[in-house]
């Protein structure tokens, strides 16, 4: 059977995509047709059939202040694509208490973009060939995969035998870039060598040993991206002050939620609430928003110090972020990351400090959620902004 | 130490907020500031500290013919929000095979939207009291959440004891509603009484027992919101003529990726790429994007049948959805879900055809992702695309 | 080709085995031979080609005072079958605090003993019929199930549906018998019955949907069995005399160990040491050794009370016990629940009693090797006692 | 409150523990006094207050053929010490299975013992200098840790930092030891050296970073001690003739049971039944059978091969075993590593061939209790055995 609708792919504009989809639907497409970006740049990189766009709210929140690893201390006004009411003003918050305690220290570390083809085998010796040739073979593969790309190394490869399947994680640096693209591509061709020369098939170029855009032990326990830790030494006053609550709440709120509740509903999330902040700075910012879900992982922890103060610290392993690339260098997307400073490519060093702003970001998102939550004021506060609402 | 920096909170309008950060930042956010939703609105309701927006690329997909569980079948386009090129046109050369196979079936069911607050007992005994009592008083419970809201319903509780701690999760019927607002205000009621009946304090109106917003085995085993499944069944023709492979050669992609990939890699995400497509579907039309972190769990299956055809299906046991509040009501979210027939209230009905649309278009990203893995036909054909999507 | 080895099976008796392989092997098997329970009985239902027995030490621990939901209180001796010296004598010690600190609250429920088969459907559509059938007709399924053994209830059936695969829960209550042999018969009449009743294949009768003897989060969040609870309030006093440390070292130990270490390890186990109990009394009482798989799943709590205590609880969502069939009719294993005042059958009094005592003999491992971590006395203890044994 | 109970720890003997618990408990522990290794010797190293023994059954399996990756064949009797009637017979059927189509190839490789410990830190400053200081100082820490044993290397060492918490995870060779022992004295060495040199403290010498005797992904996705492989070509001669099935039937089982039914319920053991197996290995040769928790996580695979055939295969990650120390040394457990051929040390080589071993046997488990369920035959043959076993 042959659908007989109407193909929007011959169409020459979202104009023309618009306005048959609103004569076949009866329905207007008016606000879709609102932007500002060039049509045709987008239209071949970043989204085929394009009808226009959505408008999603950017809010700023902060400033907050961050201690970067080289001393530099900065604040940063963080912009937040959001529709859900009280987002923007709870990392606000967060943002006033950590950068009246003196700012938060944030950190990051490169593990690197990385993609898991399976290959399949005839037998455990063929398995344990290839993985010998592999491994062996490491500086070879290298030089073929950085053949494809001036803007990527390959930096290591493990792989693991199940079966007649054998899966081989590559990392590769890609700087600026999430990288995944261009990591597609050098992984092809690596995998092409591996595959004449070892005579084996690989059945999938990611086979799901990446692990891209699903919940995953594998980039939990072994990192993906740039994993990014943050940090912040809440005082009393602060805590009285800005949060309403007290050091032995927080922790208290801390441990029944995020520890012990994560443990006891099989969460990869021992954390408050990482997803709501991540998603706003990766749609302001045009990062991928499937990613959003590596971004959800993580452990937040609090400690209370010197009798009546709390540490508390946020811990993300597996953050697919760049400065270049994707959605990076639309309008709108390029003023939110001009607003963090850190638009284009510095070979890595915009894409690192991304990475500590989104970490001090989830600090401040943290520090709010679970002040509110120990004071129960919660629902009653949220009514007046956006009824009832987490966040 | 008081932070210098100037306070967005008490400009007036997106414009001079935008102002002054442009003067600050030294910057322009000319693109951010255009927008044709009513500010006033999106100003209380869904964005504080509002600058603008961020225009994000949307665009069509499909024709999908889907089936629902009632015997009616119909042609859906599918609005999807994004800035990684390749998206679109692999979801619509999915909705393509699926169409002229005679389009998919797609069934759901109601969870609902759960909260799970956590309370600090000081015994074991009083956890065991406390267990009794919220069974015991269920009807009572469900009188006072339902008195919070006419559009929600309080379906059952559940609960689990750990240490001082005990975990009750309140599971509701929220309609067209993602409901998690109201669900919260609903659980505070109750949560109220509780305390005040049971002289036991609540530590967090979110314990993390929700599960919201956090990759999770508690959402995996028991479900939450709208669960949906989709299948369809793939003829040899549409397999060569349409996704150029065949039977055996998706089925062995979905084994080493979907399957072994995935346990190997201790994922929740036995699929080839749910998030991106349920990320998509979610920015267009003004869902809470963090739920994709749940969107992104769930299994694919394939079966070989009638000898050289393919039955696929897909299974999401966690969806949180609503085709009323949130972001739908923003002027192009607006529209995106009036493509799809579903804007607006319906009893619950117009949400449970988005899951079922959803099932469908996460079902169609399988089928072409799994097809262009299978021929390993991936990055080739990325790179006239998008340079190396995996899509 | 055939095998050309001695076939032991058709041999008359443990020491015509152990004469054969002696000879064939060129090794003296004299100890294994030394048995003393009845063979022709241990030979039909615990052990076929049976040539004698592991002898496995068994040292008592304890007493331990335990107090009962019904407000009994008793000291119990542990007898744990172990072969890794220091674990006795830590136990041992565990006990001494518990019980110099006024003994342990216990309290356990029954889930009930599980089996999961999974059928094979042929759409969505049959899925859902099947799901319908099995809801509709619980009685008529309970009946027969019970039908099967007087000894047996079917207390509850749910079920999930992923792609062609529809997977059914049957939950009986077994009394004081573990029962899974039981439990698989009746599972497999009422299989039988759904089978023709509805025209539906089943494909295992056991789907890992139970789960059986496999980590899993089925277990850990829906339980399994008999789940336990303990807990004890340690005094400064017994922290310092008998354990050699103080509230605030254990509890900074078990934040780093077994919440923040678990949570970074992907761990089932927010425990220091359930395994190491379990395992014991499981082997010595002649339960499944192969259920220590699920009793090792569990979160141990600790708190801070009155200022210089420490409250330290745990829980075991899944133990699978039972004081009558399998092995706790050998001799010894007999005489090991007779020393815990529950040999045979008393209509699920005596399993629960033994689920209540397990629950304490696991909090005394915990509250000692939780001690000896935070004193960093590890391995300079255990160096006398049977060299850096962590127990 | 002081326990008025008898104290059985300065009793001189078992026979004297014995007497006092026969009077205290009015009960017979006769059986339990009967056996026949030297008790001095056990009391000392395996088991303190030592009263006697669980004798447990042991039957022997197979034989079934292996063929080692150094290409020597042999055929090996497996010694399994069980309660659970069917499981030997199970066991053997599967070897007889194997070995008449030919054997198994087996597989292992040697990752180690593991230790990790958990460190305090005061900031993400200091947990990176701690990080630096481990990598930077290997080759000293590994002299420190040599120092300890001359059976022992270190391995390698990798860190992960949260919040306040540093872990670090040892890994060791041990040769044919399952050696936690004297990789705790050596990691307490090591650790006592780091705390000295960058003045921080270590919280736990075993920070759940190990992750010892509890299902951790840490392990599944890193691997620990000996990983093993076994795979086999069952014909369809073998699969009929031996296993009253075939290739399509053995296949669709697994799939549902081992594949989505792991996956649907959460579990790290996409397997059949590999604890039942190791635990039965494990007790008859004197492993600590906590350890089975570690042994029951893992893959089996299934293909079906040249049109009919079926190639089966197991993969577990992490098996931690010795042919030296522990439990090996006891009188029956030395007799059960002997008809294994691999009693005492030999540099390795004898665990080595033990982890293959095991890998055979668990082969031979699962193919046996898959083609059972396969064939639905598995109740009522069983009831025959011993009443409904899935085995």
């Amino acid at each position: 059977m042959k659908s007989t609708t109407v193909s929007l792919r011959t169409l020459p504009s979202s104009e023309a995509r618009r306005k048959r989809l609103e004569e076949v639907r009866g329905i207007t497409l008016s606000h879709t047709g609102k932007f500002t970006f060039d049509e045709a740049t987008a239209s071949s990189r970043n989204c085929e059939n394009m009808i226009g766009v959505a408008q999603v709210p950017v809010g700023v929140a902060g400033p907050v202040r961050l201690t970067h690893p080289d001393g530099n201390t900065a604040d940063y006004y963080l912009p937040l694509a959001t529709t859900e009411g009280a987002l923007v003003a709870s990392v606000s918050r967060g943002c006033k208490a950590i950068t009246e305690s003196g700012g938060a220290s944030v950190r990051s570390s490169l593990v690197g973009a990385t993609r898991g083809p399976v290959f399949k085998v005839r037998s455990l010796a063929e398995s344990a060939r290839l993985e010998a040739y592999v491994a062996d073979q490491f500086l070879r593969l290298k030089e073929i995969a950085e053949a494809t790309s001036r803007h990527l190394k390959l930096k290591s490869v493990t792989s693991t035998g199940v079966g007649l399947y054998r899966y081989i994680r590559f990392v590769y640096d890609t700087k600026d870039a999430m990288g995944l693209n261009m990591v597609t591509i050098a992984t092809d061709r690596v995998v092409r060598h591996i595959e004449e020369a070892t005579e084996t098939a690989c059945v999938a170029l990611s086979g799901n040993f990446c692990v891209d855009k699903k919940p995953s032990w594998q980039n939990m326990v072994n990192k993906r991206g740039r994993p990014v830790w943050a940090e912040a030494v809440l005082s009393k006053a602060v805590l009285s002050d800005v949060l309403k609550t007290d050091a032995v709440h927080v922790f208290d709120t801390w441990m029944a939620k995020c520890m012990i509740g994560s443990a006891i509903s099989g969460s990869m999330g021992f954390n408050a609430q990482y997803a709501n902040v991540v998603a706003a700075l990766f749609i302001a910012t045009g990062q991928d928003p499937a990613h959003v879900v590596e971004g959800s992982m993580g452990i937040t922890t609090a400690t209370i110090v010197n009798g009546d103060a709390l540490h508390i610290g946020v811990y993300l392993p597996d953050l697919m972020i760049g400065t270049v690339g994707g959605g990076t260098g639309l309008a709108t997307q390029r003023e939110a990351l001009s607003l963090l400073g850190i638009g284009g490519g510095d070979d890595g060093a915009h894409a690192e400090r991304f990475a500590e702003i989104i970490g001090g970001a989830v600090l401040a998102g943290e520090v709010s959620l679970l002040s509110s939550l120990a004071e129960q004021t919660l629902s009653r506060s949220h009514e007046k902004l956006a009824r009832g609402k987490i966040i």
